[in-house]
């Protein structure tokens, strides 16, 4: 059973890191004294130390302390033995690489399966979908695979961008991006706007947040569902 | 000797498909009655015959013929015997997987160094630089590798885009995410405007269109180069 939070992004436009989420911790991480984060993704570069204190303070205010996996000798051993798992965002390709290479992959995906719970932002919430292809990140790394934890049945793509219709830029809208992925594959898509969120419960997937979120499917013009939309049979 | 247009986009705002680089074609194609098109990176995800057609109805304006790739038996025999060679956008996951599954990422490399023209707007112009990290796009599908061509020294931004300093989104702005690749990687980046293009011609890198573009250098701060700058030496 699947205890998670797969959020859109960290950080809201006029709040600090967190913030909005803060409140979802203690029913997430319930009786949980230490988190494990993934520092792996790196945003903007800054080091594993830097960005585990960051997530350190944040999450002090619900009263839960924070350590990095770096920290641990052994990091399999590490997602083992953690009550809970937290991963932030960053570059995608890097946190992939990184979980490979320390061959956390696979530790995190069984652990979080067998209840473990988890909560991701950002790359930490792509990393949740069946594959990373629809982050909107760079390839600032190659790594072994595109596979990540497949914690719900379809893709995520997180800060989803609605088209602006002023723009006089050239470059591909979000929408078109998804279109190419369904021209090669076929699972659905979750557009995730800044401040939703995806709520792993009893076994059900559901949308969370003030705002709709959008589905895109193969060969199927998208759509908006509201925030409370179940979506565990969504594939 | 090399000769190449390297643009950023293949459309202009208010104009027509590759109108504003028409005028260039005589020049860069001298003496070429056909062009060897690659329609590998399929925009939209439309078929190659599809985006072939619209390649040719734009060349026909300057007098040259256009033929897909995908229409040759032999794609490498295609490429060594192309009189001049135009790669089209798309995604550049896509376009970079399908020149090494058709085994001519080499060919193209190696012809164009001999001196067989070659135009590419996009991700035609992302796979230019010496790997394809610093491309937009959505990896939609698993490529062998990310190195590219390697025709300029350093990386290709195409359709880059200036942080709107009234957004409130959260996702990373162009620059953070060049700055994250810099972190990994030492080669310089050059972010091209739309309307901007590199022209490669007697051993010589140029800025060309009307707009300035921006370099990344590693652990340097960013700067902008006027258009006609010699790019030669950025490395």
């Amino acid at each position: 059973m699947i205890n998670a939070i797969l959020a859109s992004t960290s950080t809201l436009h006029n709040q600090e890191y967190l913030e909005y989420l803060i409140p979802q911790l203690p029913e997430l991480y319930k009786n949980v004294e230490e988190v494990l984060f993934i520092p792996y993704a790196r945003p903007g570069g800054i080091s594993h130390e830097e960005y585990t204190a960051k997530a350190a303070e944040a999450f002090s205010k619900a009263g839960i302390k924070v350590k990095g996996i770096n920290e641990f000798k052994d990091p399999v051993d590490a997602v083992k033995q953690a009550q809970g798992i937290f991963t932030g965002g960053g570059n995608t390709f890097l946190l992939v690489s990184e979980l490979y290479r320390n061959k956390v992959m696979n530790a995190i995906k069984e652990v979080v399966k067998n209840g473990t719970p988890y909560m991701g932002t950002s790359a930490g919430t792509n990393i949740g979908g069946l594959s990373m292809q629809t982050t909107n990140d760079m390839p600032i790394i190659y790594p072994p695979s595109f596979q990540t934890l497949g914690l719900v049945p379809f893709n995520i793509n997180p800060h989803y961008l609605d088209p602006d219709p002023n723009s006089e830029h050239k470059g591909e809208t979000r929408e078109t991006r998804i279109k190419e992925f369904h021209g090669l594959n076929s699972q659905p898509v979750i557009g995730l706007r800044e401040g939703s969120w995806l709520e792993l419960k009893d076994n059900k997937v559901t949308l969370k947040g003030k705002l709709q979120a959008r589905v895109f499917k193969k060969d199927k013009l998208p759509f908006e569902i509201d925030t409370e939309t179940d979506l565990t049979d969504l594939n």
